[in-house]
Parts: structure tokens; sequence; C-alpha cells
């Protein structure tokens, strides 16, 4: 049977045995917090048994807080992520690949999140379409892994290219890179949704950390 | 090695080892295209090797044309998808749950699909989260499963509320049920995308297809 | 018979009976507005009759204004409101409920509303549907309230569940939390409207101030 | 405490004590449904007690299929809903105005709504802003009123004048009535949510039964 | 005949003769032009005859620039509009109508349009719906004018209303006055569109310029 | 003073007095009310005074069910316009330009408006941008004119260049001729919106009722 | 010089001289005119010079009106486009992809545009990159071409793979083939316009003519 | 036979085999990589044999780091453009218009990529249609070229007059020049996609970059 703890900050209920439910704790969203508030956060998912716990989109003052309070804690600067209370040893081994340099933040955010979740990774950057013969040349990381993630942004083409080579799952990421009729993402976004290759899932705009979460599910459904 | 055999019909050249490389064959997309045209590919796909040759989308006439060339074809009207060549002994289980009723026809295409591609399919419908006791409910039914997949129209809302109930991938598919701000699934894409509990993953709106797809490859991936 | 005294300070033509006619009075919208022009605003309502006279979307550099106008005027910093002349003794009960802690500021502006109004008002923050038993938990405080007032962004998934517990008027305020596809409200906008469960009417993205004056009537409706 | 009584069709499972719960019975959705489907539906709910089981947006099969399995049905044709079991007595009086004559199925389904919820209704109809004397002329009603329901299309101007008469709120439904820039009932949302008078609370396009709910709520809310 | 006079200046090609084809000079969009390149354009324009030579959008580096070469030039702050070489006589009466006092910078912008085309001008500010009758106390200045511009955000509604009220042309302006789901000016802009009152006809959003030019030509028309 | 009679159909409220408001009487919008309510407004408006009474979208029924209540009505089918009660004697000249032959059913509704408001009217058709010679050519219509109705679809270009070499008001009217992204007539709409050229206003898409009315108070100011 | 000689028929007036200012003779876009309409413009065409006279969008009404009138027209029913005269022997060679077989009567009709503008084609379907060997199969063809036209749905990704294999324009047609987030060919749109490898450039959503004449004009550029 | 070689700088993977295949280098993209990685670029680009190594979107800090390591690299400071290792002499001529001064830095994006590809280039600025005699000035200049870029924001209406004046392919840049309804560059684009004149292809808002590549190819076509 699940328990269901809550630590109540006032300002925030603490969902403490997210989890035992759903294999990932509650992770602390640093955006429209405070670095006090998120630090407050952090202290009660530690509190309530969470290893580690776990901040994203977290801002250079943010961080030094962190740090302040926890001086062993690893905070990640590409990928905007920090941890308290160690991270677990990886299983397992999910591909992230990305279309572009620019895209790397992201693929940042979910390596980040693999390793907090005890599944290994391997990245290789900048596998953009228009050099197709880039894209084949992962066969053999394709075959190694057990999903992989695929993150681009402006015409957000390579998952279709990608998916149609493998028999993995593949988590499709956009981002928020590129200019003008990009939108912001929406043009890789509705890309990835459209992808003429089925075994595409997407999720939401420069979301690395929920792309982290799902690949993870699928290694460890792997494991079960 | 991969090998790429191509059968070339003109008017459609088709990828005959793509269930070698994707662990799923290409799957002949009815909409555009003639029911001779449809019945032309499936033979083709026969040929091939595919077992079953697969089409989606089928309306009556092309049901028919199917029926009338292979009297022994499946034809799932809900589903709108017609099976050529048998179906596999299935294997595994994904829950597939709907928000409404009027669901039904996308839940049926994942269930269809999964049936094609020999994984085993529990499907509960109509757990709305305007009774939430009912979503609470399928508790056992998400810890029998090896992933989720949750159709659902309007306001999209029913993944959320199971993703923050089991530790299995959520495959969430917006469907186009409803009306004026539901913009044709739109609303529900938007809340599926930015659902706050992590694990969510998307496909376009009514399809069934690909979300069938990337569940069966999940629990193929458990197997592997 | 209504009488429709108006105070015209060239740059503005205040109403000055609107508190006759509609139950709150003309309520000065900070933003766009000079620290200067807002000042004569407050001190044309207070003259008017007034009681508060209260202006909205108020910066540090108007807030500064109004105190020193004004030492005794009640700044609420979160809610980003200014009241002059006091506030009145609070009747009923209105309950505010936010989906996430970066939801707060504007659940702030509907109790501060609330409270200019003269109706009382009860806060349980963070109640997202990721963790559902959070959600049922605040069945007591359903059954207390005279009214509801959901404040949510992302998935803005939280009013659909919470209508389907009471048989109180559920508001529903979408707010510009979340990033990429919640397109600064736009998808718990569209979510709230389409929500499954009946009862629940909408306000403009992040507009606490529009929710709580429409609580407040429902409370005066009860009252009557 | 609450029972949740489920009835499962198969298709459906009917939430039978959606009404204890808040105020309204579980009613079905009839697009996207068969006749058939619906009828058992409604049976099921009379089954379950609810007094009337009711259905809306019924084409007219539908329709047909109700009256022969119920010949005493109420069928009302310009709201496209059905009741089955009798309507209750009217307490109350809510408001019902619209801008133009083409905005009346959706009045009407608001009404219709208010009858088999057990509230009495005033109907004015095609009081649009061009004519602004005719909005004048209603402040008999709106003071004789327990909550107003404004139904627009096109500009959807209508609300935010009637919110500056009275201090009772207003539920305001944009219409799907106009073409080219109403793009199907977006403009006159639009318009709705950003009225500059506060006290609107805005339901989905076309959506006549949530304006109907809610108002009945309201009417509820003043008589506990 | 027309003569079409142009100045090169390398990064522009000013059209010199415009005045004298269609009443209005080209005037400099001075958003995206250094100062130096407005002052550059602007002594063109006065070598090339035009009397005054003029330019919107102009920020405060660009007036300092122009106030240096020109002393006696009339910068209007709240319109960021300057002008050179003097301002014509007014004939005629075009009534400005504000519908909340943050739209005053775009009312500013049609007023000194109108004053630099030779055009008089009569300004009410703050006449919302929300307040009906400040609306029908401007019937006097309606009778009095040759033509109405009405400048509004949000909700837009006004005029719909002043458009009901006189037989003079309505020029609507939409201002991104407001946030949320007004989008930047996009709420006001469709209400305008699709005003339920004829008459109405509707320039970009914060286009004062482009209000202010029509409305000279339609009292220039009156007087031919 | 205005005098402010309704007449109340019932599912109608007529104000018959907006003529003498306006210079325009109230005009039936056929879409959306059956033949048999067209033909009571109509009746009611004859009797309320208006010369001629008016009906706009007005299809093959409704227009037989008006010829057949009164045979001398006159109804024209390009325009899907019907007058009873006469048509005044024209005065003054508008020039109406079509930028393609598929614009002419729009144009011919602008025409049919200066008709029933007794205003002339020019017609030159298909005076298309990508043959600018032809723009050029209608040179003397433009000084002939009072004022200029430009229809446009597709790129909706047209008017940018009229208004470059006329100093009359131009009255944009975007249509929904066009497919892909002209978006129904959205990219005709923001082409005008945004024209380089003042002096343009703009109607809603396909509104050329609203282009003659606003085109004959031109006419009309010019001759007070 | 170039002369502008006109054909006003009323309500078209035809540009004969196009063809000689740009290489292609105006050409009737049959959609939203009647078969005499088509026919009358044909005929003027003919008359003016132009072979072929040639009209694009043609359904069946309008194709057996021109077969009547002209026995020996060339009416081509998959690209839906009918000429007259004769058609001019081809040169060149362009190269035209689709992604699908539904992509096909887009394809057709960028093939019709290139034989009667005199140019030659090689067509390719079915090329989608979810088997990118098809792609990479195709590099002779590329090799041989003056210029690409690719034609893709959906995901819209092909004309990024082809841009980074050659050193031809692209020219890259979207199509309306797909659902959901495909949106009516908005999504390929968007890729198309976003792609990462440049060389590509972009029509409206299927606008096989015009990809058609702009491959034609590189072809003769090619040949000046 | 095609070589594929790539340079591995683990941030990035570039194609050093590009222009080979293409025609154009792989150019770095400075946007979203730090000063340090596009110099590191560009050094493995010049070791590939890239002459000139190439980068856009360069900011001041960038442009700083490459002239340190390359003194003598050309910096186009109004294209944002960076060029190391010798620009080619320039054959051909490309026409390159804009509508207005402020589109000036997109023209330089093009004709910098024009420089960089070899290929002349004659520009002539600020031709809006709202003068369109300055755009019939244009027509030696239309006759001289080889291809035409029009670069052009607000309304983008010009390419649809100059395609009907050339035979040229007519590539259109839409910008972000413009406010309110232009929406960032979006009405322009849309005005684009739908020119009434065939003969016009578009990239993406603000592509300078794209449009020169695809110019540079059409020369270089012409000349093979």
């Amino acid at each position: 049977m699940t328990s269901n703890r809550t630590a109540d900050l006032g300002f925030a209920r603490l969902d403490l045995d997210r989890a035992g439910r759903t294999g990932t704790p509650e992770v602390v969203y640093a955006a429209g917090k405070t670095p006090t508030q998120t630090v407050a956060c952090l202290a009660a998912l530690l509190d309530g048994g969470a290893r580690p716990a776990w901040a994203t989109r977290v801002d250079d003052a943010t961080a030094s807080a962190i740090l302040e309070r926890w001086p062993d804690a690893v905070v990640d600067q590409e990928a905007r992520c920090a941890f308290v209370g160690g991270l677990p040893a990886p299983v397992g081994n999910v591909l992230v690949l990305t279309a572009g340099t620019s895209d790397g933040p992201v693929a940042a955010e979910v390596a980040a999140t693999l390793a907090a979740s005890g599944v290994g990774c391997t990245r290789v950057d900048d596998v953009g379409v228009a050099g197709v013969h880039r894209v084949l040349a992962v066969a053999p990381d394709l075959a190694a892994a057990d999903a992989v993630v695929v993150v681009a942004g402006m015409d957000g083409a390579l998952p279709s290219v990608v998916a149609g080579l493998t028999d993995r799952l593949v988590v499709a990421v956009p981002t928020s890179v590129g200019y003008g009729a990009a939108f912001e993402g929406l043009a890789a976004l509705l890309t990835m949704l459209t992808a003429c290759a089925p075994g595409v899932l997407v999720v939401n705009i420069d979301n690395g950390f929920g792309a982290g979460v799902a690949a993870a599910r699928i290694v460890r459904s792997a494991q079960r």
C-alpha cells in the first residue's frame, strides 16, 4: 500500500512519497521560487528521504544558496540542475543525441536527470540531418542503447530520421533554438508530433527533465 | 547488418525491411490513397514478408476491397484498421484508459496496433477526472501493466493525474473530442505537453497508431 | 435610482458611483500609469467615498508614492495591491487553492481582493494533481466554503478535479507559470475552458483581481 | 460521507453519485455517441436515481430514440437537450440575455439547463450594444435577477457593458456566431476574458450547458 | 500630372512628392533607424518642401538629435513624434476618445498626427464601457465632430457602442494595453473587426499615426 | 433629441431609429435566421419606416421567401442582399476595386450596400498588383472618386499600392479567397493592417457590407 | 520595351503580356470562377497569344466545359490543370520528389506546370525520411537535375535532408497531408522555413503551380 | 564520389565536406555558442579547407574573439557576419532590394553571404510600394540581374509587385520590422507565401543567410 506523506512549508506542500509511487521524487522547479524557498524545499525533501533531493531551472543565485547550505551538493551549470544527498550508481544506457551545438543545455538537463535517476547515458552532439551521414554513423550507438532521446530545435527533423533506423523508443525534445518561423520551438514541436516514422514520443519544448524521467522509466521497465 | 529492400509500385516505394530495422513494418496510411492503391500496398508488403500487413485510416470502401481480396483479413471497424496474414500471439500487458466514451475509436486504434504488434492490452473506458474516484480505482490495473496509454479529449487532464499514481511510462494521446476552445484537440495536446507530473510522453492528436507502436516498443524493450 | 458621478482628472474620468451600481468601486489599474497618476486617482476615489480606494498592479515606485501620501495605506507586496481608507470586516469564506508555489502571487491578488471586498478567505497552496491525495485532502475546506477559486498554471488541470468534488462554484484562474507549450498561460486557459466537469468559470490569465471580485459577488449574493 | 457508485456499461462508466457530490448529475454528452449508447446511458442514470436523466447535443436521431423509449421525455429542439424522469419546480431567477437572434440556440441550452436544475429563468433576446438603449432598458430585469448569463457572438462586447450596470455575477458565453475575424467564437471569447468590467466569468464557446450549471450553483448558494 | 521626385540618401530613398499625391508627406518611422539617419531623412524632406517634416516612434536620443539640429522643432513626448518646419493652422474637428488612461500615448499620436495634418482635435479620455453613462455623455462631442477616433485596449468594446450612437465614421485603434488573453492587442483588434455596429474601420494595433492620417483625409474630403 | 423605438418580435428586438442615429438602418443579418424570421424582421423594419428594409447573407430559400412576400423586392444574387421598399437615388461616387475575379461577390456586397445607402459606385475588377500597370491605369478613376474601397484576397497587397497613389481614404476589405497560408483571409487581413502606406482602414474578412456603410458615411460627410 | 496589353472581360482584366515580362503567361485560377468564366478567360488568353493558355484548380465541371470548347485541350486530372493550344517541347530536367503517396496530386501540379513551361521533369515518389536509404538512393537523380522540387506533408522533413545532399536549389512544397498537429500543412510549412540546411526555398501549402513556375525559371536562367 | 569527413570538437561535429556536396561550406551559427566555441569551429573549418570559414549572428564579443585570433578576418557589422581565410572574386549579379531602411541589416546579411559565395551583388534600398514609381525605376536593375532577392517587413507586399515585372526568380525575405499585427514578421511571411504573382520563393523571417545561399545557387546553376 502506498503512503502519502506531505511536508507543508506554507508556500509549498511537498509530496514526500512520490518516489515510492512513481519512481521519481518530487523535484523542485526553481523558476518562480526564491533561493530561500528552493533551499527549504530541498531540505524538506532530504528529510523525507529523497536521494538525491533535486532542483531544476536553478539560476546562479539559487546555486550559490544551495552550495552554501550543502557544500557537497552537485551543481550542473549547463543543465541548471542541483542535487543534494549523492547520486546513485548508473545502470542501463540511454543514447542522447542533439541536432546542433545550441541544443546542448537541454541535452545536459536530460543527462543530469538520468544521472540522478541512476541511469547511464551516452551523448553524441551535433548530428544534424543536413549531413545525414552523421546520423547514419550513430548506428552502433543506437544498437547499444536501451532508449534514445533526440534533442532538436529549428526544423526538428532529426527524430523522424532516427526513428526509421532503430527499434528503440525515441523520446523527442523540441528546443527553442532558432528564430522567425521557429516560433520559440513551435516548429520543432509540430514536426516531432507529425513525424512520419512511428515510435516517436514528444515532451514539452526545452523539457530535458521530462525526457530524462521518461527514458529512465523505460530503462527501469526493462529491468523489472 | 540491415538490408534495405524496397518495393516500387510507381505511386509508392515500400520499405520492406522496416520491421527488421525498427520492429514495426511499414504500415499503409489509407487516408489519401484509393482502395486499389491500399490493396496493392498490402499485397506488396505481404510478399515482402510482413505478418501482418496492415493499414490504418481504412474507410468502408477500402475495407470492402481488402476483404474481397483477402476474405480472412481482420477488419476492426471502430479502429478503422485492417490486418492481412494473421495476428501474432500477445505478450506483456498495456493498460489503455479513456477519459470519455467519445474517445473510444482512438483507443480502439491503440488496441488494434498492440494486437498487430503481438502485445496484450487491458482497456478501461470513461475514467474522467470529474469523478476522480474512478481514476483511483484503476490502481490495480496500473500495477499490472508494463506501460499505460491514456486517451483524452476536451481538457486532456487525465494523464497528469495518472502519471502521479504510477511509475509506468504514460503515453498520452490527445483526441479531437470537444468543441469551441478545445480547438480540434489543441487544448488537450497543450495540457498533456505541460503536464505537471513527469513521465508523460505525447503523440499527435488522434494518433492511436503511434501510441500503440510506442507502447509495444516499451513492452519489447522490457523483454529484450 | 442610480447616480452617476464622475471625477474628471483630465487623464482619467473616474466612475465614482460604481460601487453603488456594481458592488465594487472603480479600482485603479496602475500598470501604464505613473505613480503620480495613480495617487491622484486614489485621492479622487477617496473623496468620492470609496472605502477602501484601491489600486492593482502596483510596482515599487507606485507603492512608495502611495505610502508617502497615506502612511497608513495597506500595501500587499506579493499581491501588488494597495488599499487606502481601511479594510472592511470580513464575512463569508472563499477557499483559494493553488496548484503550485509559483502560482502564489496570483492567489495573493485573489486574497487581497477578497479582503478589500469584505469577504473572508482560506488559502491552501501547492495542491497539484500530480499528488491527487493532496487534492482529496481539501474536502473539509471545500465543504466549509461559500465558493472556490482555483489558481493554476502549466497544465491547468486542477479545476477539473476540484469541480468534480464539490457543489460550490469554481472560479478558475489560469496563470502564466510554465514554459514552452504553456504559451504564457494559454495552455492552462484552454484546459480550464474545456474542463470536463461543469461548474467551472474562467477569468483572464493571471487575473486574480477579477476572480476575487467574482467570488465576493457569490458570497454577497448568498447573503442577500 | 460521499458514496461513489459507478455504472459500468462497457463503453461508459457512469458516475451515479455526482449529483450528491456536485449538485449536478452526470449528464450525457450525446455528440460522439450513438443513439443506442445515449439511451443506455440515460437508462442507467435513471436507475441510479437521477431526476431528470439528461442529455445534451442531441441530434434528431438520438431525440427519436429517446422518445421511442420514454414517450414522456422532454426534448427541447432549439437547445438540443433531452430530459427523462420529470423536471423539478423552479426556484430563484436567472436573467439570460442574448446580443443577437443568432445566439438563440445557445441561450436555449442555458434555459434548458436551468429548468433541469430547478432554477427559474427570464430570457431577453437581441440586446446588442449597437443600440445601447436596449441594454439600459433591462435594468429592472437585472435588479430582479439572482445572476445574469450573457450570450454573445461576433464582438462579444455585451458582458462588458452589462457588468458595469449590476452587482450580480455575470456569466459570459461566447458563441460561434460571426464570420472572418470572429474565428468561430475566438474573438468573442477573448473579448469576454479581457472585459474591462470585473465580475465577468467565462465559459467555453457555445457552452450553454456549463453556463446554466454555474448559474444554478449561484442561485443554490444564495439559498443555502 | 504627378511628379515623382526621390531623394536618395543611400540607406533611404525618400518619396518627396508623396504629399502631392496622397495629401500626407512621407513620414520618417524612426524605430529601426539611428538618430543620425532620422535627422538626415528629416533634412532631406525639409529640402524637398515638406511642412512639417515629421518623424514617429522617436526615442529620447533621436529627439535630442532633432532638437540639436533644429532648436525650434516641436517634440511631443507622449506621442513620441517630432515636427520640423512649423505646424499648419487647424481646420475641422476630430473627436478622439480613449477607453482608459493607459491608452493615452496612442491617442496622443493621433492628436499629433492631426495637428501636423492641419486638422483640429477634441480629446476625451477614459470613456470605458464599464461606466456606459460616460459614453452617453459624449453625445454633444459626437454631434460636433467631423469624424471619430476611438482608442481602446483590453476588450476593445468601445467602438461598438460609439458607432451605434453616431452617423460619423468611427476609426478604431486597438492598443496593446492589457495582459494575458489581451495578447498584446489581439483581443481588441478582433473585437473591433467584428464590431456588431457598422461604420467601424480599423487600423493596426497602437497605430495612432495611421488613424490620424485617415481621420485627416475624412475631414479634407468633407472640405473638397 | 434621438428617439429609441424598438420592435420586439420575441426572437429579435429591432432598433427602429438606428437610421436616425447612425445614418444606416438596422440591417438584418440573415445567416443564422430562418427565412420566416428574416421576413418578419424586414416587415417590422418597413413598418418602422426603413427605406429600404434590407437583409444581408441571404441564401436562396430566404430570397424566395422575400420575393413571395414582396414581389417587387430587389434581390442581388452575387451580393446575397435583398432590399424592400425601393432604393434611393445615388449621390457621390465611390470607386470599388478588386484584386481578382474571385473577389467579385464581396465587391458586389459593397456595391449593393452603396446603392441601398444612396451613394454612387464605379467598379473596376481584377486590378492585381502582379500587373501593376493595371493599377496605374485606374488613376483617373481615383481622381474622380470621393472614397476608394479595395477588395483583395490572397496576399492582400493592393491597398498598399493604391494608397500610395491617392489622397482619398482607402477602405480595405480582405477576402477569404486563397488557400494554404492564406488561412481563410488572415494573410490578407494582416497585410492590410500593416500596409506601409497610411490612409488604409480595414474591415472584417469578406465584410463588404461594413465597407459599403463606411464609404457611404465618407460621402455623406463630404456633403454635410 | 515592354508592352502592357489588357483584355477586359468585365469580371476579369487579363494581363496579356505577362509572358513577355515574366516568362509565364497569366494563368487562370479556376477556383472561385464559374466554368463559363474560366473558358472565357482561356479564350481571351489564346487570342492574346498564350501558348498554352492554361488553368489551375480545375474541377470536373470546368474540365468538361474546356473540353467541349477545345476538344484537343490537355486535361491533367491528378494535377487539376488544363492546357489549350499545345505544349512546348521540354528542355532541362527538374527532379520532383514526394515524401509519400498522398502528396501525389501536388507533385502532379508541379509536373504539369513544368510541362506547360517547356521544362523536362523526373518524378520519384514516396521517398520518406523514415527510410532514409530511399533518400540516399536518389543521389544519381540529384546529380542529373537542374533543380529539385520536394513535396512533403506531415513533418515536412524531406527538404532538410535533400538539401544536405546536393548543390542544386531545393524548392520545398508543404502539403496539407496529415492530421491533428499537422494543422492542414502548417507543420510542414514551418519545418521547411526553418530547415537546418540552407538552399531551401518555400512556396505556399499545396502550391505545386508556384513551385513549378519557380523551377522553370531556374532552368531558363541556366540557359540564358 | 563524395567524401564525408567530420571534425569532432566534442560540443560540435563539423561537416567538413559540405561545400563539396552542396556548394556551401558548413557555416557557424554563432547565436547560442560562446565566442570560444565559435572560434574553435572556425579554426576547424579552416583546417578542413573552407575558404572562407564563416560565421553568422556574430555579436560584438564573438567578433572581437575572431579578430584577436585572425586579425585579417573580415567582420561585417551590419550583417553580423565574420569571414576568415579570404573572400573569392565575384561572378554574376544578384539584385537585392529592400522595402524600407529598417530592413537594411537583413539585406546586409544577404550581401555578405553572396560575397562569401563568390557572387556579385547590386543593392537598392527603400523601394517601398507606397511609392510604386520607385519600384518601376528598378527595371534596368532587374534586367541586369541573374536573380532578385527582395527584403521586406510590415505588409511584405514588395515581392508581389516585383515578380510581376521580371522573369528572374524572386527570393523573398520577410523581416521582423513592424509592430502590432506585423507579429514579428508573420504578416510579411504570409503575404509572401500567398503572393499573387508566381515566381516568388520564400525563406524564414530575417533569414538573409538562406536567401543569399539560394541566390548564389541560382547564379552558379546558370554558369554550370
